[in-house]
């Protein structure tokens, strides 16, 4: 056990043991995880979704309770998902993130909210 | 600059300047972003929609690639409107698993579908 | 007040209704209107991300209640958006059928799934 | 062939044609219809993402003809699957208003963000 793991690496191996004790490796195909995360994500959104903006100071401590519990939720299903996938997280975030670069150069999409809505 | 960092960190100091570089705060509420993790979640979810189980001999190349890019969006976001609300998944990923392992106790639940459809 | 009005119509005035009496027409902006959509189609698809098929014979009476209370809150945003975008559904969903048909000739479909999925 | 019939009647009939049409019947399982169907609500969501209200002077024309094609899909999917799940949406969206006047009485909730937050 050491205390210096990457975070997602640890969350992995943590989601893996919680579903492991719980046989519940059967229902945890690609397909019903991705169903699941779209499920948290949307409920997730629903908190926001008759507010302005969602800022903190239009949030109760209910709120603000409820979207670290779905923010964590979405998370455990996207580990989860990927790993049942054999993708590493974080690689392929940094990949996404070059080819947005490459997508959307600074220069020219510069707070254009019409380029930014094609996005 | 260290190599050691966090990944969680990382990403989220990387979509920062991703932002920042491109004035794309403005489009960033909580909402807006929880909006965007919604669809990327759908994206990533159509993938899986007329396969039996999403197992990875169902996929083609363009297809594994394409679940690739996708969970990196759903990160990309989730780590963003993370950071906007104040939030650490790390930590709310741990807070929240020790809330389901009190209310899912293995002995109770295990292998078993109907318990587990409530979840 | 007649009887033989068209079903889509009939629920669209009865929803325009009951938004009126509550004075909620300021939260109803298109963008509100389909996040929410986006929350219900989650509730409806969460009841079947865990089962085979979804078929009856996988459903019990609390299950089919749900999902036929989640089928409504569907139709009854996806009115109400309509509504708002100035759109006549069943003229978009004849148009949108017909453009279908261009697109996936029944004698190149039939049956296929890879072209399905692609769908 | 009558030309009174009702639209959702109407359209339930061409969707199950052109379905039958295709053999695509074996895909259209409850869990599937589902699944797509928060797929085209996404795609519909999208359009709005970045923008303040969806309002029409927000929309130019592509983006117009791109939400009247993505309603189309979310209801003909809608329409599917309640069709799959013998549940006849008219009846269901009544029986769903009907609740929904008990649980959100106007005199109590009327223009009032913060219940209507909890709605």
């Amino acid at each position: 056990m050491t205390v210096d793991r990457d975070s997602l690496t640890e969350l992995r191996d943590l989601a893996r043991a919680f579903a492991a004790e719980r046989d519940w490796g059967p229902f945890h195909t690609p397909k019903n995880l991705a169903m699941a995360l779209t499920v948290e994500a949307a409920e997730l959104a629903e908190h926001y979704q008759w507010l302005p903006t969602g800022a903190d100071h239009e949030l109760d401590e209910r709120k603000r309770e409820g979207i670290r519990h779905e923010l964590a939720d979405v998370l455990l299903y996207l580990i989860q998902l990927a790993d049942q996938s054999g993708v590493d997280l974080r690689a392929a975030a940094l990949e996404k993130m070059e080819l947005n670069r490459l997508k959307y150069p600074a220069d020219q999409v510069r707070g254009d909210a019409r380029k930014y809505t094609e996005y």
